[in-house]
Formats: structure tokens, sequence, C-alpha cells
């Protein structure tokens, strides 16, 4: 918590007596690497990957618009595909955000749970909630013969791509819920081991969007979505899908007063936060171009190490590593 | 997130159909193992430890009162000192809310910067971030002769709590952040060795309390307070002080409009939430008693190992361990 506003900070470090110059310059901090990343470590996400939601305005009138990424495969595609066709169905237009509790989600959807789903939605099995290695592989590869997978790593052996991943996985250390975890083609994913045959899930890391579900073995259709407002519930990783992050307006979700019954959800319908549409991003009028940091590029590793160890002026003892939530995956506008 | 309401949960639940009765019952869940904690297990907290912030009204003219509890000895207590001298002098009466970041913190104090501070606060050094386990034992054990620690642990050796203890670590498992981590004498505390010279520093969990500062060696006198709203930003860990963690009330903060300043500070003055009044628990009237789950008991290594292997009806999948932020320590009102 720097104390001051930035401009007394500045002036404070102009200030600094003649023995603070002894120590070395401070490094850049982690938002300094990703403003000075270059375009070529940067993905651009498809609009048709995106869904946007609008919330009805606030007191003031002023439009509250949240924009989520939708997870590209292999995760979770098949409540990414009821996602689209709920959003096609309009399904959303008037339903509401329900459930906010502290420190834990945001829950919005039909409160009725009356309003019928629109035909052809995918039952999705638990299996889903996590992926094998090999299926992984083969987005990643981009084919799955064992002539293209030796080919890949062979290449990949001598890249700086390998160099990146390993400087990554390094500067994530212990984690309390898997062997290991770390951005994966740009996303938050864990691993119960780390051979072919293992399993792969994404990590409920703040933001992140999942889907509300009952008793298993329901997994839930996508009609009633959460994002995440508190620090990383992890005990819902492979218990619950998740589909997509949050990429912008996520304070709109996350300011709204919390709901006082069980749960978080609102005492009363006036309570809740009228949600006016939502969409994929190709139906929406301008619409801005979004990016993220490439999680294979050597501006992410950078920025991981950076997260990991802090060594701009502010910080006087770098943690020496940071969990998976901790290295956001950094989103833009494009300009 | 359970998608629907309570009440239609367990309707669900008692409309399963057969083949569901073949698993076993569902375990407790973590706040069901508060529940039925005995009085035994659970420790007051001295009014004299707690410092009760009242917010003006919301808009709709609903009190909002934020009760903090104080970190104990060994822990911080140049900074605990200060704050005491600083409610004493009803230094925050009258200052404000300044600063609200979305998925980070909410900090208070004297916008202006000018106030005066009250006489005789301790300007305390860096090196206080963290603490020995030579200093901590002292605490634990109430004396610090080789006699006294002989024989406190040679009683503990014999002990359920040790086998509590141990059960609790065992839940948490891997930390990015320090050797071990885990909730002691009532709150997070990390660790960067097991032995007698170690040293051992609170953690920024969701809610804790800490002390704003200016660039090293500024450590802050207290006069400046935040509270974590978002993922455990444990990279502030051992750079800066942390003082206490907030038990009730937290909402009034963490739901707060985002400021859209740098680092989440308030355009405008107008913004600002004010502070009515700081007061320490004990100069307060009608303040309840409330206690905390006592690390050490029974009832905390259940709690403990369900939060880290949730075995609730919900769940489908234990995730086999949970950092320490994610096995918050209970508070609750005694009734």
């Amino acid at each position: 918590m720097q104390k001051t506003f930035t401009a007394l900070t500045l002036a404070l470090i102009a200030a600094a007596p003649i023995g603070a110059q002894d120590k070395p310059a401070p490094a850049l901090a982690p938002s300094e690497i990703v403003a000075a990343a270059p375009k070529a470590d940067w993905t651009t996400i498809a609009p048709s990957d995106l869904l946007v939601m609008d919330l009805a305005p606030d007191a003031e009138g002023k439009p509250r618009r949240v924009v989520i990424q939708l997870m590209p495969p292999p995760f979770s595609q098949g409540w990414v595909g009821n996602i689209r066709k709920l959003a096609a169905a309009r399904f959303w237009d008037g339903t509401s955000v329900n459930r906010v509790q502290d420190n834990y989600v945001v829950q919005w959807g039909d409160a009725t749970e009356k309003k019928a789903l629109p035909a052809g939605l995918a039952k999705v099995p638990e299996s889903a909630y996590t992926i094998s290695h090999a299926d992984m592989t083969k987005v990643w590869v981009g084919g799955s013969s064992e002539a293209e997978i030796r080919d890949f790593f062979a290449k990949r052996e001598k890249s700086k791509v390998r160099e990146n991943i390993l400087a990554i996985r390094n500067a994530i250390g212990g984690d309390s819920y898997a062997l290991q975890s770390a951005p994966f083609m740009g996303w938050p994913v864990a691993h119960d081991n780390l051979d072919f045959e293992a399993r792969a899930w994404p990590v409920h890391c703040y933001g992140m969007v999942g889907v509300g579900r009952n008793l298993s073995p329901d997994t839930g259709t996508g009609a009633e979505l959460y994002t995440v407002i508190g620090h990383a519930p992890r005990h819902l990783d492979r218990n619950i899908a998740v589909v997509g992050r949050v990429i912008e307006g996520i304070e709109h979700l996350s300011s709204l007063p919390r709901g006082t019954e069980a749960l978080g959800f609102y005492r009363t319908a006036k309570e809740r936060t009228k949600i006016r549409s939502v969409r994929i991003g190709n139906e929406v009028a301008g619409l801005p171009t979004y990016e993220f940091l490439s999680t294979e590029s050597g501006s992410f590793a950078q920025y991981a190490d950076a997260r990991a160890n802090r060594r701009d002026a502010f910080f006087i003892r770098p943690a020496g590593g940071a969990d998976v939530c901790n290295i956001p995956v950094p989103v833009r506008r494009v300009k």
C-alpha cells in the first residue's frame, strides 16, 4: 500500500538522500514490463470469443458493461457451446444478478428458475471438468500423430518458448491444490501429474467465470453463471465448470451490495441488478479489440518473475514466488 | 456455486433417486463443524483489542460499522501501539476512505496528509515486519528459560494440541511464498524455516489490515491503514506491517465504488466515504463480545481438514489441500 498519491511518491524518489543511491536502481514493476511488451507478444481475442453483458445503468445513469472472454478448446467446450446458444436465444435479457457473497462470488441468471431454456443444450458429463494432457497436447501441437508431437517438441526444445515456460513455472513454486499450476495458452491451468496420462483443469482465480449447478450428477447448463470476487476458491476446481474470465468491468459486479440471505442471495427482487442484454462479441457494434499477453512469450516470463520477486522501488524483500492466481494474465484494449 | 436457493437444494436432496443412497452420507461442511464447535474451543477477544470504525451511514441511512481485531504480541506491536494512540487522540474522526482498488485494497486515513499526528508515536524498524521463532515461543510458552520451554514442549508432546497442529499443517500443503504457513494462535502466519532461528510473519489474507507507508526506510506510523479485498497479495508480506483483520462489516469497505485514478484513489473529494469515528472497543457502548475459533483446537483441525477436503453434499472431488488464506479463522458474536 503505497501511502501517498503517485505524484508525491515520485517527489519522494527524486528527493531521496544520497545514501539511497548506493542501492541498485529499482527493477521494472510488473505493470511496466507489460507496458513495454512488444506487439508480437500479444494475442488478439476474437470478438466471437467474447460475451458482453450490459447491466442496467447505475444510480447515476452510467452504463455498466462486463466483458467476458470464453475459454478456448480444449477446455469446457460443452458448456461454452451452451453459452453461445443461450446468448443467441437472448436467454439472459431481462434476467438479473441474484447473489453477491463477500469474498466469494457474484452469480447471475434467471431468478425465477422458470424461464424456458433454448432447445439443443448439451448435457455435459462431470468428466469434462478436467481434460487429459493428451487432449491438451493435440490442441497445442495442432496435430495428434506421434510424428507431429515429436516434431513439435523437438522444435520447442531449441526454442525460446521452452525457456519461457520453465521460467514461469519456476516463479510459481508450491501449490496446495495441484502438483503444478501455471498460466498455459493464456489461462491459469493446474495439473495432477506431469505425464501424458495426467489431467489438467482451469483454475478458479479472481475474475474467472463458472457454471452454477445443482447437486451431482447435475453439471449445469451454463444458464446460471458466476464470477469470483475474492480469494481464489480453488476447492471449486474440478467440482464445477470454468468457462471464462471477466476481462473488463468486473468492478460493476464486485462492488455490488452483498446479499443478506444465505450464500449471499438477495432477500428481495428489487435488490437484484437487472441484466439488459448478453451478446457474443461479434454481435456488439463498436466493441474494442482486446489482446492478452501470450503466456509463452518472453514478456510474460519476465512479468511472472517480477510478480514473484518484486524489486521495484516500493519493495524491500522479494517474495521468491507467486501463486498462479497472483500472476493474472494481462489483457488490454488495442489502441 | 450452488445454483439454487437453499430451500430448493434441500428439496433436491430429499428427492434424490434411490441410487444416490449407495454413496456414503455427505460429511459436515466447514460451516457445520464451526457451528458445532464446543464453547471450550473458542477464545474471547478482549474489547481492548478491537478497533471500531464507524463510517458515515450509507445512501439509505443505514449505519456502517467495521470491527477490526488488532494483532496480539509478538506481532507488529510497535504499530499496534501507535494505532491505540491514534484512536485515543481521535485522529481518524472526520478522515475518509480514499482508495478502493479492485482485487487489492481499501485504504483510509487523512487524505490531506496534513493533519497533525499525536505526540509519542513510535518509529518502528523494518526488522519488525518479521519476528523470530524464539520470540514467538516466548509468548506461546509464557516463559523463555530453557526449563520452561522444555517443560512446555514435553507436555505438548503428549497433548492433543500437537496432533491438532500437525493435522492443520497437513491440510495446507505447498505455499509459493514461504517454507510453511498455517494459522497459529489465531492468525495466519508464515515461516521461512522451522528452527529456533527462523523468522515468522503475519500473512496478507483477505480482510487483513496493514499499515500504509512511503518508500523504504519509512515503515508507516499506522495513521494510514488498508484492508485486503481481493486475492491474497502475499508479495506484500514482509514488506509492510500487518496489524489486524476485519472481523465484521468488511462488506462496507469491499462493496465501495472503485476509485478511477492510479492505484484506485478517488478522483474527487466527494467520492470519499467519511469516517465518523474510530475507537478502541472498550470505549464503545453496547459492543457485542466476539470470539475466534482457537487454532490449536480439535474443532479447528477438523475445520481445516474440511476446508482442504470438501466432502459435503455439493462436492464431488476433495481438493487435497487448501492454502492458508482459504482456511480463514472463524469469528462469531457471542449470543
